[in-house]
This record gives C-alpha cells, sequence and structure tokens, in this order.
C-alpha cells in the first residue's frame, strides 16, 4: 500500500525553531491570556491583513461566533447565507440563537447568489453571512449594496480565503466583519485558530471583551463573553508559520498550474477560474465533474483515486441542507431549481499541498484522462 | 522591586519530554481532530475521574457551552445559578440562550443554597447550574433532591475540583455533568482545556458530535455543533502535566497546613474548612476577612500584600451581579440579605502553589499578623 495522500497536509515549521520560542514560554510562564507572542503575532497578521481591527481566537467557529455576537441582532432573527459551506458557517448562526436562511449559489464562483439574497429578504432578516468559498471573492459590490438598502449586517466567513486582496485590497476589508480559520487544513494553520478582522477600529475593545469573559478589567465585566484566547503555544507556530506561507503558495501556484494544463481542456470539467484582480488563496484546488459531458461521476472519480490512496474530499458534500437539523430546509433560488443541488453532486477538492509529488500528479492524471 | 508572586503559577512539565512528544507530532503532522496525543489523554482523565463520559474540549467554557446543549432546555428557561463564581458560569448559560437565575451561597461552604434553590424554582426553570467553588463540594444529595422531585437537570462547574473524591467516589460521578477546566490557572493545565464528564455512557456520542460540528461521519451531520476540539499541543502537555500533579498536591498541601498554623487562629480570618469525607483539590487558598473582628478589610490586605509585589486574589469579586448585563439583578435568598453580598468583599485568594518559598511566606504572614 502507498503512504496515504490527504487533500492537505499542514505546514509546519522547523522543530528546532519551535523548540527556541518555547524556551522563552517556559522561562515567562506566561501560557495563555494574551501573551507575549499572542501579542506579536496579532500585530503581524493586523499589519498583513492591512484592517485596524484584527483578533485572534482558538478556531474560527469561536471567531464566528464571536463576531456574530457584535452587533445586537434580534434573537430569532434571521442571517441569509449558503448552504455550499463547512458546518460551521450555518451552526454559529443557530448556536447564537439566530436563524440561517439558506439561499443559492453562483454557477460561476458558487458563492452566494446577491438575487437569491435579495429574494430572501424578509422583515426578521438581520445580517448575511457570505462565504468565500475556495478562495473566490464573492460579489462585493452586490451584496454591500444589498446589506445597506437593507439595514443589514454583511459578515465574510473568509476561512478559505486567507491573505486574498482585490485589485491590491484585503479581502478583510469588506463588509463589517471576516472571519478567518488557522485550522489545520488551512495554508495558514496555528494547530487550531482564528481571527475576526474588521475594518473598524472600534470594533476591538468590544470584540477583545467578547473574548475574554466581556472582562474589561479587575473591576469590570461588561458584557457576555466567552472564551475565545488563543494559547502561546498556538501562537508561537503563528509567528514561525507566517513567513512560510509565500514560499508555499508559491509551490501550490506551480501544482495549479500543472492540474489545469491537465484538467482544464477535459470535456465535462470545469476548473476555478480566476476572477479580475483577485490573488489567488492558493487554499483548494475544486473541480466541477459533469458526469453526463465527462462520462464518469464525482463519486466514481473519488473511488478510483482512493483506490490509489489518494484521498480527495468531497467539499462541500453533504451540504448544510443535507443536515439532520437543517434537513429539507428551503433554499430559495431565482432559478427553478436551486444549482447548489446540481453542483453538490459534482465538487470534488483534489490534494493540493507541497507534499504532492510528481509520482502522484502522475496518477491523480491518469485517473482522469486514463 | 522583588519578582512578583502571583496568586497560580502553571505547572510545566520538563521542555525535553515535550520536545520527545513533538517530534512524534512533526512526524505524524496529526495536529488536532482527535490526534493519537487526545486520545491517549481523554483514556488516561477518564480512568482517573472513573466516570463512563470524559471528553476533552479547547478550554472550561466551551466545554460548559457544549454540556449545556446535551440537553434540549427550552430556550429562554432558567437556569440556577451562584454569582459567586467566574464569569464562565453565567455567560455560557447566556450565550446559549438560556436566562441564569441567581441564589444565594451557604456561609459554611460558599456554595449554592439548597433551600434558596427551592426557593428560586418557577415554570421556566430547566436546570441548576451548581458550582464547587474553591473545590469545596455542593451539598450534592440535597441538590439531587431537588433537580429529581422538579425534573430538573443538575450541572456542576467543576472548574476547581479536578481529582476530587467524595467518600472515595468521584466528584465527577454526580449530577448529569460535570465540566472542569485546563486553563493555566489550574493545577492540572494544558494552557488552556476543559472536559465534560457525565456518568452515562450513552452521552459520549451526542458530546462527541457536539464537539466537532455534529458531524457523525463524512456523510452525516446529525446536530448543531461547534468547534470544541483540544490540539495535540495541548494534549502533549496535558499527558506530561498529568503524572506531575500528586506531588505538586503534596507540596500545595503543606503549605495549606502552613497557612492555617499562621492564619486559623487569628480573629476575624475564616479559613476554608476540610469538608466530611472529601478529598482536596489543592486549587485555591481562599480567606473570608470580617473587618469588624480582624481590625483590617479585605481590600487592606490586598494592598497591603501588593507593595511586597504579592498579588492576591479578590475571587470572586466583582460577582456576576455586579456585571454590567446582570447589574443588580435579583438574588435569591431565605435571608432577609444575600450572604453573598456580604462575602464578596470578604474573600481573597492567596498565592497557593509551590512556588511559594519561605521568603514569600514570611512576607505574607507578616501581612496578617505584623
Amino acid at each position: 500500500m502507498a503512504k496515504p495522500l490527504y487533500v492537505a497536509q499542514p505546514l509546519l515549521p522547523a522543530l528546532s525553531d519551535f523548540h527556541t520560542l518555547l524556551g522563552e514560554i517556559w522561562h515567562s510562564k506566561a501560557l495563555t491570556n494574551e501573551g507575549p507572542f499572542h501579542q506579536r503575532l496579532e500585530a503581524e497578521i493586523g499589519k498583513y491583513l492591512d484592517v485596524p481591527t484584527s483578533l485572534l481566537f482558538n478556531n474560527g467557529t469561536i471567531a464566528l461566533l464571536a463576531a456574530l455576537k457584535l452587533y445586537d441582532l434580534q434573537p430569532g432573527s434571521e442571517v441569509i447565507t449558503t448552504p455550499l459551506t463547512f458546518a460551521a458557517t450555518a451552526h454559529s448562526i443557530s448556536w447564537n440563537g439566530l436563524v440561517p436562511v439558506f439561499v443559492d449559489v453562483l454557477p460561476e464562483n458558487l458563492t452566494l447568489d446577491p438575487k437569491s439574497v435579495e429574494k430572501a429578504i424578509t422583515n426578521k432578516t438581520s445580517a448575511i453571512m457570505a462565504v468565500h468559498v475556495y478562495g473566490s471573492v464573492c460579489e462585493l459590490e452586490a451584496l454591500q449594496e444589498i446589506a445597506t438598502r437593507n439595514n443589514l449586517r454583511l459578515l465574510y466567513d473568509a476561512a478559505h480565503a486567507f491573505g486574498v486582496t482585490v485589485k491590491g485590497r484585503s479581502i478583510a476589508s469588506f463588509g463589517d466583519a471576516s472571519i478567518f480559520s488557522f485550522h489545520a487544513t488551512k495554508l495558514f494553520n496555528t494547530f487550531e485558530g482564528g481571527l475576526v478582522a474588521t475594518p473598524k477600529e472600534t470594533d476591538k475593545a468590544s470584540l477583545r471583551c467578547l473574548r475574554n469573559f466581556g472582562i474589561k478589567n479587575e473591576e469590570e465585566v461588561v458584557s457576555i463573553g466567552i472564551n475565545g484566547k488563543m494559547n502561546e503555544l498556538q501562537a508561537a507556530i503563528g509567528l514561525l508559520n507566517l513567513p512560510l506561507i509565500e514560499e508555499e503558495k508559491r509551490l501550490r501556484s506551480n501544482l495549479r498550474k500543472k492540474y489545469n494544463e491537465v484538467l482544464g481542456h477535459l470535456p465535462g470539467i470545469t476548473i476555478q477560474q480566476p476572477q479580475d484582480g483577485v490573488s489567488s488563496s492558493e487554499q483548494y484546488y475544486p473541480l466541477i465533474i459533469d458526469e453526463g459531458a465527462f462520462g464518469r461521476s464525482r463519486d466514481e472519480i473519488y473511488g478510483a483515486l482512493k483506490e490509489h490512496s489518494i484521498f480527495s474530499r468531497k467539499y462541500f458534500h453533504p451540504i448544510c441542507t443535507d443536515f439532520s437539523p437543517y434537513k429539507n430546509w428551503k433554499v430559495t433560488s431565482t432559478r427553478p431549481s436551486p444549482y447548489v443541488n446540481t453542483v453538490k453532486s459534482r465538487v470534488l477538492c483534489l490534494p493540493f499541498h507541497s507534499g504532492v509529488l510528481d509520482e502522484h500528479f502522475e496518477k491523480i492524471s491518469k485517473v482522469f484522462v486514463g
């Protein structure tokens, strides 16, 4: 049996570099609660994302929970979102006592369809949670226009879009807030981790309080907060991984080109198209496989790769409206039948990281071109 | 200036032992999602706590959030709890869309007063969240009797009571669930960390799902879960710290005896009394200072210690009903005036860990006995 190849492989710093930072932790005995590494990493990422408010969290989901609490959204009010996303998006809405309302995605980039969003707005709608899925940037202008006109908060689940720029402008500067994930499967990882970024300096104090039990100081607790603190081990990993991501992105960019060359011209296979002025997050390599035109289904390809110990992922299958808690919930669409229900059985993410070697690439190519 | 002495000092394993485990992580590239160290630690703690369900979390607060979701508590229903606790207890209730209802504590051990609990029950009450504050064990039988008779869930915030036994029986086996914290300030720490323990094997599957987005398997999402996963760095620390706690407890037990000798006979100073058949968690050394009888107030002692760079803590001041979100909320009591409002300005936790040296001890003693 060949060594298995997974869809993601975590970036890790040199162990010796981590040892050096650990020595400082053992010396200072500062293990968490905005320790020195935490402060440094938060400052560095704030600069990297080029936004005034940029706060670390213990994971992306807790970051989503906290971001949704920044605004006094009416309990039970509706948050419009996409079903083509990881469970965290919809679940964080539900966990906070809000109701996710699912709408269709655009065939061209799989992000929220603004026209479907518009159609789903009711007098109970309080916010939109859009997702830059696979690093494809949402329809920023159209969504902002809808949000502003309807007095809705606009949040972006940017778990796949760390470091993306749009015509030179940081993705984190759009909407009311953007939430990132630094989970092991992400290009930039802190084992587990997350971040909330907002374009408003004034969000910082309230978000910091939400992250730390609403504690303002030793004498005052001013809001209902939770524990969203990233510890010093995670922060140290982050400090060491941050300088490594450019090289990893370069390697993934090369792999993307190689995949594109082999797969881009196959009938029935649609590859992700670059968006005008948008830099790639190099987070995923998604494909859409149309069985009718290609001759084989997504699930057949998934199975054929698996026989070579190559584990692609059917991200995001099941979609949210397949989950028991949202089973058969409506997906609002401007189409007779939501596109998301078609694409969910067609999308496949291939292994996409610097650990994909020539021998893997050959095997993967063969599965597609025979 | 002397080196500051804090109320807590984290237990850390030998850095070289941690290095060894890190080598395994770097080799396996398993960073989180119930990795090998996570599995080992979970099994070891389950054995240590002697309960069938014992699941690790990324911190104690997320563990509280998840435990409260185990039961289908009616949204907006009331959870009876104590105001004399860390913010996490009340905030986790509120965050989950439930309403904390505060009741008084017993003068003898500062835990929830069962008679006051009884008085606070309405037809909206769904649960009791009691706290083994400072490791003092709650009135287990009385609370269970009230919970059973009124069909309420009984949860214990056991953040201060890791490893406590009651007549040989694990504290984690009482009530419906017990929630532990492994924060840096706790005797057993994983930098940040937490755990939910329950006496029911059948809770395990649903709690695991809640911890990991409700994901049952690659094809099924069965509940509204969040990300409560402890990563492999935290789990490795846990594996190394667990065998160290007995020695730290022994050292703290000696310190407790020394403190007791000096402070136990002072008029106006009340020290924590051992409870019948209860083993000490050795987590805190709380004092109650009655200014009238002692001649100086808690705040004066706090200030005098601070002048020697000794940082005691006014745990738990402010109490929950001093926080802005619960400001002036009622504290139900069988007394004319709740005892908690008296004790909150009297309680002080002294530095309590193996880093308290003879020289510190002398200084602290002098502040009290002059």
